[in-house]
């Protein structure tokens, strides 16, 4: 028996019609907000994902060799080659370019609960407008997205790096990093962003108290990461720093957004990420509760392309399946109108053209397609949960009429076969 | 810059709105013919593809080696995936099972016109019946989903292996192929079918000739492959042999398909086909014809799992869509129903209030994002082909109005907001 590769899955009926459903609840959304799809290829050459990742992430890609020697690589995420399409082909297009993708990525490590080698992400890049309510449209679209497709208790936080940055070097203000830390002042900071993206607070404060940062400076840039509101911002960050942030944050009241939090702890990596960040989480996950995650972004410059303002998000697909499982969310379902099943081998031609009939127009109709007797395939209609079974016997044909029971209450009763498309619908 | 791989495409937004628009019409067929729609990792374990389509596969795949050492490839095609996911967990539910994907396969030769190394399929499989009119309404179901796509001309041609192998077999009756032929009659049987499937009937004739087949004989089997009708066939095939062939027939029109041709030089591989087999052409694609290909064929018990009747198709989705392009199908475009352009910056606030309700009453709204005036603003509504644009000025909205301009006559009228909605719709 061969077996399924580790790390991945099979989707049986049930799971797809529930992924479908979310697929289409989401695209329906990223469309009503002017975002159109777009699709690129399953693997890239490898050097896309270097160059925007660094040589590190190679040991965390799938990567396998062309025939003509060139290295290529299962896509890890999205952006990267939503940003080589429009460097390569989009450039010249009207702005802003609204563009939505779904695709499944690939990571190659350990798999965990929740956590598979070929995962599922659904986002948007908006690229050619940095005013504030073009980047509120696009965290609005983000929860609307999430919102619309059933999800009941998720959290918004919106950060800014340009601020966390800004505070790190104010704390640390006068003393020499090159002469006290490793890598001089750009290793500290990017080792205090991976800290406080891992949410390890103690880790901050040693890391301070390492290179003599004093208590009071220290306690300082956590109240600042701690803040609730803008109104505390305000003490940290200068006005016309402060306005357009909260002038975001204000168009999301406008976009339809009730919820939303203050964010100074997402400390996304600075290698591309620039000012606003946001990420969404689904409590209900529990450790694993981000399910969105995005921001403003510069890619586009170092990929060859004239520069342009980009910022966008992606949605974990799986992430937000289980939330909505977790929650007990009621997915629809579909059952089948009607199960016709001839009494006689005979009379399957007769059924398959009242099937045909009934298909035609519009209703779910199945035929027995095993000639079984009447008790195996009643069982059968009620195992894959048909509304009506129509019983085609002889005696019924005579008069142009079958047999239609209703396989909830058990009741049968002769419908004539003209009438069967309205009593069935 | 970086570069998309060789033989991969990107898609626009235009595209993918045809792609997604076929993919919902065959998928709605799909399910309307109780079929359901699994899915399978992009990845198997290169073993699983070697078992089904022998060692000379490798060279077709893009293989690379799992952590742990094991070999892994991007699938080629879906049927050993569905069949690899059904032994070893659907085995124990009712039968049968109508199962249906979608997905990207990737094929490592040489690009050429209308063929890439990443390419879409779409099929069914029908696993537990192998009745006739089970047979044929799986056929119907290809014809169908392809004719719902649009498609105006497209060919139904059904073959029957068992026949072609008993037609060769009686053409070289009496001869030692042991003798004759290097690796004797099953390889004189692969060859043949070979030349079939190449529809190199001189290369036929002539491996007749090669084993001393007197030509009287050769001329017979010429003319059984040739057949036209059911009619033709019962001078070669025995009755009861016939009878099933002619019933499935019987029931294509039946299910609503009245077109289909006799296709006895259909040959697919023996490896694993078995008996009646059929494909769907697009003449009007040229030499690239055939976009679908199907039959009933034999693999689960050779997968590990207990026998059981099996058939099914795959649909070429690239081909299908380049079909419905040179046929000139009309795709049904979707164009936004307003753009919402801000006369000054203070305004924004306003009209970004107007586009949330306007979206949450399914109006398919935009805004200007980057605060253009109003000429670039008109001429960028123009160009993503917008029915209406609302110009929201400062005197207007001291009468809680805007103006509305038509985009295709370019006339203009005062509208009250609150009566927005009903105008636009």
């Amino acid at each position: 028996v061969f077996k399924i590769p580790r790390g991945t899955r099979d989707f049986t009926p049930d799971e797809m019609q529930k992924r479908r459903y979310v697929e289409e609840c989401m695209r329906n959304t990223f469309q009503k907000f002017g975002y159109k799809e777009i699709q690129t290829p399953t693997f890239e050459t490898l050097e896309l994902f270097t160059a925007k990742s660094g040589e590190t992430i190679v040991n965390e890609l799938y990567s396998f060799t062309d025939k003509s020697g060139r290295e290529l690589a299962l896509r890890p995420e999205l952006t990267a080659p939503v940003m080589r399409f429009y460097v390569d082909k989009l450039q010249m297009e009207p702005k802003p370019l609204k563009l939505f993708y779904f695709g499944n990525c690939f990571r190659y490590d350990r798999p965990q609960k929740g956590r598979y080698r070929e995962f599922w992400q659904m986002g948007c890049e908006l690229i050619g407008s940095s005013n504030p309510e073009a980047t509120s449209e696009l965290i609005a679209l983000a929860y609307h997205a999430l919102k619309e497709t059933g999800l009941k208790n998720i959290h918004l936080k919106i950060g800014n790096l340009n601020y966390l940055e800004q505070q790190i070097e104010k704390t640390v203000e006068g003393i020499n990093l090159d002469d006290c830390w490793p890598g001089g002042a750009a290793v500290f900071k990017s080792d205090m962003f991976r800290l406080i993206d891992k949410e390890d607070y103690g880790g901050v404060q040693n890391q301070f108290t390492n290179v003599n940062v004093e208590s009071g400076k220290t306690d300082e840039f956590m109240t600042f990461i701690d803040s609730g509101s803008t109104k505390q911002l305000e003490r940290f960050i200068d006005k016309e720093e402060l306005d357009p942030y909260k002038e975001i944050i204000s168009y999301l009241k406008k976009f339809g957004v009730n919820q939303v939090e203050i964010g100074m702890t997402i400390a996304r990596g600075l290698d591309y990420y620039k000012g606003i960040v946001f990420e969404i989480d689904a409590p209900v996950l529990g450790a694993e509760k981000q399910i969105c995650g995005g921001g403003v972004y510069d890619m586009v410059k170092s990929f060859g392309g004239t520069d342009v303002p980009t910022a966008g998000f992606a949605i974990g697909f799986d992430r937000t399946i289980l939330a909505l499982e977790t929650e007990k969310y009621q997915f629809p379902t579909s059952s089948i109108d009607a199960y016709i099943i001839p009494l006689y081998e005979e009379l399957i031609p007769k059924a398959v053209e009242m099937l045909q009939n009934l298909r035609k127009n519009s209703v779910l109709a199945d035929i027995d397609l095993l000639r079984r007797g009447i008790g195996k395939s009643l069982k059968y209609a009620s195992s894959i949960d048909a509304k009506k079974a129509i019983i085609v016997g002889s005696k019924e044909l005579e008069s142009s009429s079958v047999t239609v029971r209703d396989m909830r209450s058990g009741e049968q009763r002769m419908i004539k076969i003209k009438d069967l498309q309205q009593v069935l619908k």
